[in-house]
């Protein structure tokens, strides 16, 4: 769905770099970030100059909220999911992105984060066609 | 303001042990992390049996949602926010909880999270009498 007010989005290159690209939806791209270690997808409105999540508008921010839940869904039907993991960081690339991770509690950087815990281990192809094939299938 | 939703509500003790209580809105408890290293907001949503942002009905979620914008004000009204870090993480507390951090570029843990970041430095008395009196009077 396209609209004038994502006129201009483009993905930062280093969120494109570490992730795969499963789907745009209303009003976020959805990716899946390329490390088998967690089931992590991120979700990026497709706005320009949006940094903080106060940079959208509140309708904005209801829509990206109602897409954290179809993610949550999402995860749940792909993937164990002892606990959610749900941030918007930014630190390192400004661009608005919201994280949702699927965490368990024998996953190896339980209980600390998901981000800051080493280097990704990068999916095999063929796993990675298969998940993005379910996430794509998904609610 | 009290409702039959949040009867039985009680904050988790370990919260409690780590932060010090500026007010309750709408939703949520507000609490501030006794941590001087970090302006850092803690929203608990005063219901029960929640542990996962989609436990609460999409109308408290929304609530959240205005909280968090609030914090966000609040914050940006008494420190340097040069980048927000907004999480529900939930790993070791699972009352459902979202922190509010303003981050600085040249705070101790920049880049990295500020959780799992070291001890906290906690606020002394006459600095954390000055900002709950700030905090309190604040938008």
């Amino acid at each position: 769905m396209s609209s004038a007010n994502e006129t201009g989005f483009v993905l930062d290159p280093r969120l494109a770099a570490d992730t795969i690209f499963i789907a745009d939806w209303e009003l976020s791209r959805v990716l899946l970030m390329d490390d088998a270690r967690f089931p992590w997808l991120i979700l990026v409105p497709r706005r320009v100059n949006a940094f903080e999540l106060d940079d959208l508008s509140f309708d904005d921010q209801t829509r990206l909220l109602r897409e954290v839940g179809r993610a949550m869904a999402l995860l749940r039907s792909i993937a164990t999911c002892d606990k959610f993991n749900i941030g918007a960081l930014g630190n390192i690339v400004r661009q608005l992105h919201v994280h949702v991770i699927a965490r368990r509690e024998d996953d190896t950087a339980w209980p600390g984060t998901a981000w800051g815990s080493g280097a990704a281990d990068r999916y095999d192809s063929a796993a990675r066609d298969s998940l993005l094939a379910r996430l794509r299938s998904g609610p």
